[in-house]
Order: C-alpha cells, then sequence, then structure tokens
C-alpha cells in the first residue's frame, strides 16, 4: 500500500479539460455559482466520475459526489472534495483543484481494489465561494443552514431563488441535506494555500490548523441627493464622503490596532449615482476576518463604531446589515497528525499555518473530524486569473492527501 | 400690450399632466433621455403644441419645437425653452417649467393676435441633464457638436446609440442639426434656480449673469484584486483606498482653496466587485465647477494631481477619460437688461446672479443672444424629487418671460 501514488498525467488532462469551462482567456476562469459554466462544470464532474465507474449523488442542496463502496457494508464515508464555483473573474485552481485530486484519489484507490475503514466520496460542494450565501452546500449538510439566512443571502434573495430554478433545486431541500454525523468518518480538502506564506517559507505542504473568522455586513449611508452644481459643499449630506473616510479609516484601525486580522471593502455604490449629483446614498459590502472568537468580535465592535462616526461626521444616517458570520474554526488535531504523518513519509516538507480563507470544513467541523491541506500560491496571488500553483505542488498535495487517506482508512 | 399676462390655469394643467409621466410616486419624475417616459412626454408636447394651433417640429438633434408665426416673412426667430428630460430619479420642475412657460407664452402671443419683429419657437432641447452626453440637442443646434465627443458620451456610446435608435433618430443628424444664426433672434430660458440664493434673498427673479465652467472627467485606479481573507493588508494594491482617499481629498481641496467652485464623486464602481475580493480596479466620475476660465484652469489641474498623489500613495496606476467641458459662459448683456426691466414692470424683486449649474445657452451662447430667468427653489432642493418652486413664483417667471419677448419684439 505504500508504493501507491496518483497518476499525475490523468490528473492534468483532467484540471486542463475542466480549466477550459468558464475560461476567461487571461489565465482565469469565471464560474459563479449556477452560471452556465459552473452547471457545464458540474455536468462534466458527474460525466466523468461515471466513466470511471464510480456512483453519482446528488443531494437536496445540489452538492454533487462521486462515491466509492470501498468498505464493510455499514461504514460511514470518509469525504474528499473541495468546489467547482469561482468568484468571479477568478482562479483555475481555487476549489478545482481539491475535486480533482478526491476524484483521482478514488481512482487510485478502485483500481488498486482496496479495501478500506471507510467508503470514500469525493465532493463538489455548492456555492462555497458565496455569489449567492457562502459554504452553501455543506452549512446543508452540516445542516447549520437557517431559513433567514436563505431570506437574505449575501448577493440577494432573487439572485438564489433564480440559481436554485436554473440548477433544478428545491429550496425546501437545501434545509433537509443534513448528514447522520454516524455515517460520516470525516472531511478532507486540499486546496491552495490563497497566500505567500508557504513560498516565502519554501515548504511544500500546510497543514491547516484552523480556518479564520469572518463577518460581513452591507452597510448603507444615507444622506441627501443634491445637485451637483448648485449645491455648496458646505450644505452638502454627501453619502460618498461617509462611505470613503469609513473604507480609509477602516483600514488604519486593522493595520494599526488588529494586525492580525484583514478589512475589505469589496463593492461600493453611490446612488442615484451621476456626474451631476451628489449621491445621496451609498451601499457598501464590508468583510473582515479574525483567528480567534474574542477578537473577531472585539474587531467587530470597533470596526461597526467607527462606521457610525464617520456617518455622523458628514451628517449621515447609518444602516448595518449583516450577511454572513463564520466564526473562526479549529482543524481537528487527529486529523492534522495523520496529514503531518503522511506528508512525511512522502519526504515533503511541511508547516502548520491558520487560513485566512474560509472554506466548508469550517460548516463541517461541527458534524465529523475536519482536515485540510495547502499547496503553495505563488506569489500569493487567489481569487485572480494569476492564481498558480506549480503543477508538481498540486501532485504532492494530491499525494499526500492519497496518503492520509491510506493512514486513515488502513483495515487493522 | 402691457396688460397681457399668461393663463396661470391652463399652464398649472399642463404642469401637473406633464408631472404625470414618469412621476416617481415620491414627488418627483424619472425622465432620462430616451427613456420610455422621456419619449412619452416628448409626444404630449407635440400633441398638445397640435391641439394649440402651433406649428410642430423635430430637427435633427430630435430638439422638438413648436412654432408662432407672428412676424413679417422673413424675420429671425426668438427661441424659448429648457427641456423635457430629467436626471434619475430627479424633480418635476427642473426643465419642464421652461419648456411648459414657452408653449405657454407663445399661446398668450397667439390669442392676442400680436405681429412682433420675430417667429417665436418653443423648444425642447434633447438631453439637457447629460443621460447621454450633456446639452447635446442645444450644441447640436450651434453646431459645436464633435464626432468624438459622440465617439465617447459620458454615458457610454453604447447607451447613447441604443438611445438614438429607440427615439429614431440618425447619428449623422446630430451633426447636420447646426442652425444659421442669421435666423436665429436669440434665446430666452425659465428655469428653477436649483439653489438656495433667491429663497434667502427674498428675491422673485434671479437674472443670471453667466453659467459656470464645468469639467468632467472617468477616473480609473488599477491595482491588483486579491484574495481579502489572505492579502495582508500592507500588501495590497487596492483601487478603493485610492478611489476613496482622493473623493474626500478633492473635497477639502475645493473648501480650502477654491471656495468658489465645488466638486462631485457622483459614482464609484469596485470591480470585480464582491465582498471577498480586493478590489483591483475602481472607476470613479468626477465633475468639477468653477465661474471663471482661470479658475476652472487652476482647479483642473490641481484636482488631477491630487488623484496623481493619491493614486501613487496606495501604488495605484492611474488613467483620466474627458467626459466632458464646458466652459463658463457670460450671458448677453442686452437680455439682461430687458429681463430685468421686465421684472421691474412687473413689481417682482429681481437679482443677478451666476449659474451654478449648466444649461442650454451656454451652448447657443456662440450662436445667439441668451438669457436666463431663474425662479426660487424651496430650501435650494434640486435633482431630486423634494425640488420644489412655489406656484406663484413659477407664473411669476412665466410672465416676466412673456414680459421680456413682447420688451424685445415690440415692433416699432
Amino acid at each position: 500500500m505504500t508504493t501507491l501514488t496518483i497518476n499525475s498525467k490523468r490528473f492534468q488532462e483532467d484540471f486542463e479539460t475542466l480549466a477550459r469551462i468558464g475560461d476567461t482567456g487571461d489565465g482565469g476562469v469565471h464560474r459563479p455559482t449556477f452560471s452556465e459554466a459552473h452547471l457545464a462544470a458540474r455536468a462534466w464532474f458527474r460525466e466523468r466520475a461515471e466513466a470511471d465507474g464510480l456512483q453519482v449523488q446528488v443531494d437536496g442542496a445540489g452538492n454533487h459526489s462521486a462515491i466509492l463502496r470501498c468498505s464493510p457494508p455499514g461504514a460511514p464515508a470518509l469525504l474528499l472534495g473541495s468546489h467547482l464555483d469561482s468568484v468571479s473573474h477568478g482562479g483555475r485552481f481555487d476549489g478545482a483543484l481539491g475535486v480533482l485530486a478526491a476524484l483521482e484519489v478514488l481512482r487510485v484507490i478502485q483500481e488498486a481494489n482496496l479495501t478500506l475503514r471507510f467508503d470514500l466520496e469525493a465532493i463538489d460542494f455548492t456555492d462555497e465561494e458565496g455569489s449567492l450565501l457562502g459554504l452553501l452546500g455543506s452549512s446543508a449538510v452540516a445542516g447549520i443552514i437557517s431559513q433567514a439566512e436563505l431570506d437574505n443571502p449575501r448577493g440577494g434573495r432573487q439572485l438564489l431563488l433564480d440559481g436554485l430554478a436554473r440548477a433544478g433545486l428545491q429550496e425546501a431541500d437545501l434545509l433537509n441535506a443534513k448528514r447522520d454525523p454516524a455515517q460520516m468518518a470525516g472531511y478532507l480538502e486540499l486546496h491552495i494555500e490563497q497566500g505567500p506564506r508557504l513560498e516565502q517559507d519554501r515548504a511544500q505542504i500546510g497543514i491547516v490548523s484552523g480556518i479564520v473568522g469572518l463577518a460581513s455586513y452591507l452597510l448603507t449611508f444615507s444622506g441627501r441627493a443634491d445637485h451637483a452644481g448648485t449645491t455648496a459643499m458646505k450644505d452638502r449630506r454627501d453619502a460618498a464622503q461617509g462611505a470613503c473616510a469609513f473604507t480609509l479609516s477602516a483600514r488604519r484601525l486593522v493595520m494599526e490596532k488588529f494586525p492580525e486580522c484583514v478589512v475589505n471593502t469589496g463593492a461600493l455604490q453611490l446612488l442615484p449615482g451621476a456626474f451631476n449629483i451628489v449621491p445621496g446614498i451609498a451601499l457598501l459590502s464590508l468583510e473582515f476576518r479574525a483567528p480567534e472568537q474574542d477578537r473577531l468580535d472585539e474587531l467587530e465592535q470597533a470596526i461597526l463604531e467607527l462606521a457610525r462616526q464617520e456617518a455622523e461626521s458628514f451628517d449621515l444616517q447609518i444602516h448595518f446589515e449583516p450577511k454572513g458570520k463564520h466564526l473562526p474554526t479549529p482543524m481537528n488535531p487527529l486529523m492534522q497528525e495523520a496529514l503531518r504523518k503522511s506528508a512525511k513519509k512522502l519526504g515533503l516538507k511541511s508547516m502548520e499555518m491558520a487560513s485566512g480563507a474560509g472554506h466548508d470544513a469550517q460548516a463541517l467541523a461541527g458534524l465529523c473530524p475536519v482536515g485540510m491541506i495547502f499547496v503553495p500560491s505563488v506569489a500569493g496571488a487567489s481569487h485572480s486569473p494569476r492564481e498558480l500553483t506549480r503543477w508538481r505542488n498540486c501532485v504532492n498535495g494530491a499525494n499526500t492527501l492519497l496518503q492520509t487517506v491510506l493512514v486513515l482508512g488502513k483495515v487493522k
């Protein structure tokens, strides 16, 4: 069993085929959840898994699985996977790498005709990136999704409903996609780091210790729309001023007082939005992250207070609409240990690190033991067409995943 | 002749009928150029003018005219008018008041069966507000529109082409709509002030001395899109930071060093525009105004330099795309004198003032003598559903317009 390795050529061919679905022509892909390209990628995954002789399953949240029965009847399943959706104009590695590595691991185990302590399931989770809600499929599997969240998703209610309809899914089934913990042996995910630390430390494998917590809000600064030629500067209640002052001071706050955290103004809309009208309304998409729960709470309090102050200083009203919150999540210690041992066995240099990005593992952590492997991102680029992981590192990551499955699944 | 006055009831009925076309339900109207509501307003104007026995004419720029032949053959025409388009979600007075007052003046002269030194033309100019280009119809009449401007309009080329198609207009005809100066006796426009000065000074009529100059630019700040969870704050090239810093410092610059000027960031788009992606690009719609030519030049230089500095301080590239420029324009002294005399004759308190807003008169100033009347805006509100001018002030303005036509047109 120790000599099993993945088939790099087959794995790479799959990777390149998948990267052409939603190809943006600049090295990236555009596959927002339930877009035409995303649905095409999922159709390709189903066909590929069936051609490989695996059993295909789609659950009520639209999660796509390829299943290998390789254990005695009644055994639980170890899930391996990631997601096939991308951010808008993102990269070809984020998510796709983990799904394809999972599929490849199943094929290698199938070809070796091994019996393990669990069945294997290569899973593509729905809407990890959050075009609609974020971690939608994994939250549904974990049974932690609520109707309130579905009523007010970060992408807007209509986008969610339209997307579900396009994918042929029912909203009610999302709430019923929860798995039985007794049937879950665990979840392992291979993912690109999306930051520069592995590269800086010349490590080949990142063993994820935990995932940072995150909160997102839609902030509405409200002032008064006025004629931009006839209204004196001093008489304006310009919503853009408050939103811009907040965007600058939130950055300063985090850099000075929360150096281990990050904040982002990802979108900003001024209304009515004409050259010659002072903006009466500014809609600001805010997100911030912290590695520990108490720091996330402190940051949340400080940042919302800052928004209140900036609004007040420009005579604006402010409204906060929570758009999602994920608590910081530690990975399972036994999973971390198995990953570390496997990397060592393969002669790969590994390091422990926190994940600044959110992942499906955080939704699943309450359901079963979870673990994650990172592989290096060139220059740390991510959520961008510049995203790149050297192919040898992709192979190292997939082999570490395979080795960990063997370590965990060995029939004693 | 001295006892002629406009028919307030008929004028008001027209005003209220017109305000229902594109009514936004909150006291305002939404009639962007060539929108369904705008085209409906123009259709109503044609029908109304025809029902009044006036000759209707539409030129190559889509300007709509109602013509009263009231002079000996071969005489030029005095144009009275304004515009029926509105800004997005604007008020019911801006533009509409001037067009309806012009129509009413023609009806009163027609009913009195007077002979003047010129024919009268009540004109509705196309796209004064600039959903597409700004002062489009009057610039075409003045022959100062260029293909280069049409190729790069502030609303984007496609919006212009789609709009022209909806209105049944040809682009080539825009360039051929120029009038012969010999056929132009002048242009007079009644308009709301769109600022608080008349109200503050308790004056009933504003005699416009000149129109401020204006320049608009689309600024593009370019940095790098990155993952908002895994990219350290210090490593970001966040386009939002540059755009927001500029929006704040442009306001400070104007308030401190150009107190007679104004500046506006009317729209701001961050791309790709997701909660979890550091914005790589920020598109900023900038407009600034100054009452004198040399100050407009100084302001332009200072403000673009400021944008360069702010971009540099956040390690961003910057690109400036000029989106329009209108020089400060004095009104014709003889027209101003005729307006002042007329207001005095009607017992109305008038004051001289500059216009902070742009108007079609500035495009026409090179073609013929131009003059403008302002009436008070309650609380100075404009480009907003809160826009309001008391009806007695609307009537005062229309009577001043009528009186001035009689003063200028009297056959000696």
